[in-house]
């Protein structure tokens, strides 16, 4: 196996799944609609917070075509979804808390019935006072966004300390204090939420639903709704984008509410893209205090950061994303002293949660604009400071945890201090074209993969040789669109010594798959890649002992797995798959096995309130230039040029890479440049595609991606997870490429035209 | 797991089957009769060799109650089954060849019409010239047992050599020289051969048979009858007794013609004790002339060795026997000049197959009596010139394999030497009571543990946590008696830290268990309980990363189980079991592993002719120590002491390891006293229990049994095979008692009072 690190798959073969998606043939949970289906959909509040007053559904149940309208009178169970705190509502009964809050589930025979029907719910609310600043809901007199609960809006508060950050900064030749702030964002994926669910006569309950956690859905499901976990079994075909707004639930409570009242039915929900919007949920908008302390000669000695995040009405994983957001703080850096203090504020703004980068983007931003303006004062170029701090193997970093041996930041840095993009961007900024001017940034990330200690980050793999004897690989993870299920397939061919084509790859199923985790974290290849090589491993194993027997050689371990068969390179012979699988009973056909991984063994006590999740073992690491171009007359900036080095293990297929690399840096770039959900009220007035604006391919230069020889060797092949990192890049990046080019010193995002435009007001008088 | 080795099962817990055994509640093959079940039956020979001039079964036909009668025309396929030379026909269609042959197959609705219709079946036959001698066999004016077939009656010839014997012989300070001799023996299990078979609408045929080798059986079957192996299925309940008599075909390829001749009816057929001793197979009867030759010190240098085994008409595993008799020629003793020569001969007498011992019983027989012969002319005492002698463990065996470490066959002599049965022999010789004589013998023993080179020796273990929180392991050994699913249960129930009672036992089912080979050469414990242990182990491992994920432990290594459930004793909580099987799907509460014995490396060119089969790498050593009483007056022999020491890895239960040392002297003692088949032109003359004697409990003393300290690295929990080196001891032991005694000098067995009259009368003129 270890001889097989090295191979990689065939360049040039495209990912497995790429020409039926390419075609359209390719089945998302949307493209399921089974005969008789009915619909759901969803009344929402409106308004940001208020009490419903009064509700009446008899108008809308007389719709001809509405089967039924359900309220949270209807809902058993604890009616209280949430991946770890349980406080948000299936259906709101008294309160509602946002504008996109569920007050009745309307099911209908059609489109149309169902539009009519959720016209006609009744609703009426007294409106309550309400807060959208997550600062202000943290003053004594804030309106309670929860007013049972104990502590308020504040939803969750820690603190991560090493040496004495204060003492420290005190002593420190130059210190920087900067307040930053990154805004709320949307996921926009593709396919916006959606499934369906049928509850069988025997009771159980059969989902598909568009989700990147099929295993904990039942789980959240059955907690909601008082049922058995056991009888619930969902199904996640390929995801249309999910990027952690299909990380929780999002349509499961409501169908399954919908499924458990309507017995026999396959009932059927999608949000439209405005409804997604409304209702989905979003980055953290956050604002982070930093002071940055160091020595004359640039030695970074002190950070002292605190980070508020805007958790929207209910938890979700805000305290997680938190928490993940304040282990980034320090930067890829080695800083001895450290302050990193993070709170989470209950508002009635949008619920804040799981979004690539996961609370990373925050901190990434504001520590590397801090690092900006420590090199300003210290009058040293940006990237030079960046290199003399750069986080080495073996040392300590911000929160006290080892770096682990591999390919380090600095060697990122270097690499793309060494790209004609650097090397050559003074001629390219001299060629600025009339009335714009051109600016580059180089900015180091980092981002941690898996859950962290304490949680464990588990997958099975299950592996099946069918009676064909051809393969079929139960991916328990799903793949949203980043590649995952290519991957596998790939390296269980590799593994197996078969081609491609003789390994199917079946999507999750919780009634056929064993459990890994949600397709999240950067988790989601190493993890399961790792469960899948072991769960080949023993199937090479069993075949060489099962042929064996048929070629009569008493030392299985000389066998060889080749295309179709076993082969006895001793004496030549060969015995096809088909005919060893023909013998074999199906459960002998089957191999199951796991992986964890490996955690901190001796975490500091740098983080004590962390139970779960703090600190992370492994890390990826990047560098990312940013060539802006600015219209003088416009403020208009367009990203002109872009280029990511990472470390992020070996590569195991570079179009996987890059593919995953150019998603992220191009969202990382909506980030910084484009999208901005406008709220106002606690309601988002850029509520649709028309408004909220991504970036297209129109609006990217070709992102140029450089991963760095590098090996995990914990890595499935030698890989780590990649992901996440590549979106951290551009906001910092193309901010201090501004700096460069006209001089805006932006602390926060998006840097819109606006802004750039009134700073080139201000700095050109 | 390592230190799970010293532990062995409670002494004081009986084996798991003991108490529905005790009670008459297991059941076996013969105990199922599905309703409407049809009963079949053979017509036999009743000659040894002759032509087939008329077979009509019209008469039988219109027997009322008979439904079919079937002869050679209505098989379709080779009609031949054979383990490995497929040389005897399912039904005999124009020539017979020994008396149990069969002619017709006749199918009936009970047990009357049955006997009625096989009465009515009218066969004659052309007698044919027979040769039941296999010396005569073998020269050139013998009857031809198989006329068309190129070599005569020569079934297998080979050669084993290691130096030069003759060469060495000649130049040996004493050579002795003999002609020895051991017969054919009858299994006399408990359970006749018996099985049932249905042949299903889906093609399916369906078996439940009395068989050691479920698994090789389909694949008889299928080439005998022209089916697909794949489509038959075959149960082996417990078995009530195998010792080799159902490793092959008996009952298999007639039920399984039946079952296709008339599809959806359960047939059954099971053999009365006559017709097992008519038609079963039979050890083979063996003629060996050794010389012996040594140093005047003792110190022995050359063995030359022919052996002769009488096949009778069909090969079955003659050729195996034969091999494995040659490689234990020698004796566990050093010897540097060897030359064993082997030959089978067909002849017409009952068909020679697997038993109990192998061909090692004859070898052994022989070799111990020369070594007699040598000591006495030597003047030396037996057990010192054997002590001399013993092969030590790194050396070279008679046939050129390095002796694995272990306890070795000196140790063994040496406990017996040191054994009060000894130390007070010659009190207990003179105390012997009016008109008997006594003596004593002392023997030393070895038998090969497996397969050997060339025949992968492989098992496969599957182990299912159920639903409900408890295992089951599927055994795929048939348990002829001999404890090995006890053993399984305890050893699954140790390595999973559970009871006994939470482990249950499925007995082989080719559909419901992977393959695991055959219940025979001492492999059954060792073989598939090393894959078992295999299975536990990977399932304590799943089990502790369910358990993991519901602990949110991340570092489950340190998890454990414990009765019931799985503890994590860094914090003390629990997870029952059954809650965890609650959220595993089917397949991933199962575990299949497998194992493979490890072979010779680089094997000697000794026997360079034996592809298959030679050489074995692991021994089992022994002494066996035996007390005989010889009454003057009627010349019976009592055996009336018996001691076993032997080296057999660590002891795992000493109940079973006690039970199969007992068992297999008892069968020795069978051999070397009373079991006389009574051959009369190839008729068995001693046909059922009133005429063949076996030795009940009334001719037996205790059989004391002390296994020494031993460990086999290789083996589950450090076993070794031991099912039957007990019963290669009593033979010789007796004899070398006997001349202690009476001054006899026997060259073969059984030693009756007849032999013992006529020697005293002899020895006492």
């Amino acid at each position: 196996m270890d001889a097989d690190r090295d191979k990689g798959a065939s360049p040039g073969a495209p990912r497995v799944d790429a020409l039926d998606k390419a075609c359209g043939r390719q089945r998302y949970a949307a493209d399921e609609t089974p005969p008789g289906c009915l619909l759901a959909g969803v009344k929402r509040a409106g308004i940001p917070h208020g009490r419903i007053v009064r509700l009446d559904t008899a108008a809308a149940r007389a719709v001809p075509g509405v089967v039924t309208v359900l309220t949270r009178a209807d809902v058993p169970g604890t009616n209280r979804q949430g991946i770890v705190h349980k406080d948000q509502p299936v259906l709101c009964g008294q309160r509602v808390r946002h504008h996109g809050d569920p007050v009745a589930l309307v099911v209908a025979e059609n489109k149309d019935a169902l539009a009519a029907g959720l016209a006609a719910v009744e609703v009426a609310f007294e409106a309550l006072p309400a807060v959208f600043d997550p600062e202000e809901a943290l003053s004594p007199n804030a309106p309670l966004v929860h007013p049972d609960r104990e502590g308020g809006n504040l939803l969750a508060h820690g603190l991560m300390e090493k040496g004495d950050a204060e003492s420290a900064l005190a002593g420190c030749d130059v210190v920087v204090a900067g307040r930053f702030a990154t805004p709320a964002q949307d996921h926009v994926s593709l396919e916006p939420p959606n499934g369906l669910a049928r509850l069988a006569p025997s009771g159980r309950l059969t989902m598909v639903v568009s989700t990147q956690a099929p295993f904990r859905d039942r789980f959240e499901i059955a907690q909601a709704l008082g049922l058995d976990p056991q009888r619930i079994r969902i199904r996640a075909p390929y995801l249309g984008g999910g990027f952690g707004g299909k990380d929780g639930a999002t349509v499961q409570c409501l169908l399954a509410l919908a499924a458990l009242r309507l017995p026999g039915r396959w009932i059927k929900m999608a949000w439209s893209r405005e409804e997604t919007f409304l209702a989905g949920y979003k980055r953290h908008a956050a604002v982070m205090d930093i002071r940055l302390g160091a020595r004359a000669d640039g030695t970074l000695e002190a950070i002292a950061c605190a980070m508020c995040f805007d958790a929207g009405p209910y938890a979700h994983l805000s305290g997680e994303i938190m928490e993940l957001g304040m282990e980034h703080a320090g930067g890829p850096y080695r800083i001895p002293h450290v302050r990193i203090e993070g709170s989470c504020a209950y508002t009635n703004n949008p619920v804040g949660g799981a979004f690539r980068g996961f609370g990373v983007v925050q901190a990434c931003f504001a520590v590397e604009r801090a690092m900006d303006m420590l090199a300003r004062r210290l009058g040293r170029a940006p990237e030079s400071l960046r290199l003399q701090n750069a986080l080495r193997p073996g040392e300590t970093s911000a929160v006290g945890v080892a770096a682990e041996p591999g390919t380090d930041v600095a060697a990122c840095l270097n690499a793309a201090l060494a790209h004609p993009l650097w090397t050559g961007r003074e001629a390219w900024k001299q060629a600025a074209p009339a009335f714009t001017r051109r600016g580059v940034g180089l900015v180091a990330v980092q981002n941690a993969m898996g859950y962290g200690r304490g949680l464990p980050d588990h997958a099975t793999a299950k592996l099946e040789l069918t009676r064909q004897g051809t393969f079929r690989l139960y991916n328990s993870v799903p793949d949203m669109g980043q590649g995952n299920a290519a991957a596998f397939v790939a390296m269980a061919a590799q593994a197996l010594g078969q081609p491609e084509a003789a390994v199917a790859c079946v999507q999750p199923d919780t009634a056929a798959c064993p459990p890994a985790g949600s397709s999240s974290a950067s988790r989601t290849v190493y993890t399961f890649g790792n469960a899948l090589l072991r769960a080949c491993r023993t199937m090479a194993e069993k075949l060489r002992n099962r042929a064996a027997l048929a070629l009569l050689c008493d030392t299985p371990d000389r066998l060889v797995l080749t295309p179709g068969g076993v082969s006895d390179p001793a004496t030549g012979r060969f015995v096809p798959l088909s005919v060893l699988a023909g013998f074999l009973i199906r459960d002998d056909r089957i191999c199951i096995d796991q992986f964890v991984m490996p955690v901190v063994e001796n975490p500091p006590d740098t983080g004590r309130e962390f139970k779960l999740g703090f600190p992370h073992r492994y890390f990826t690491y990047g560098a990312c230039l940013c060539g802006v171009e600015a219209d003088e007359l416009t403020g208009r900036v367009r990203l002109v040029q872009c280029l990511l080095t990472v470390a992020c293990g070996k590569v195991f297929t570079l179009a996987g890479v890059e593919q995953q690399l150019a998603g992220a840096a191009a969202q990382g770039a909506g980030l910084a440049l484009f999208e901005e959900l406008a709220l106002e009220g606690g309601r988002i007035r850029a509520g649709d595609l028309s408004t909220y604006l991504i970036p297209t391919s129109l609006d990217l230069p070709d992102i140029d991606c450089l991963p760095l020889p590098d090996d995990e060797p914990s890595g499935p092949l030698g890989i780590k997870g990649m992901g996440e990192v590549g979106i951290h890049g551009p906001g910092p990046a193309v901010a201090q490429a501004l700096f460069d080019a006209v001089g805006l010193d932006a602390a926060s995002l998006p840097i819109t035209p606006e802004v750039v435009l009134a700073a080139l007001e201000e700095l050109t008088p």
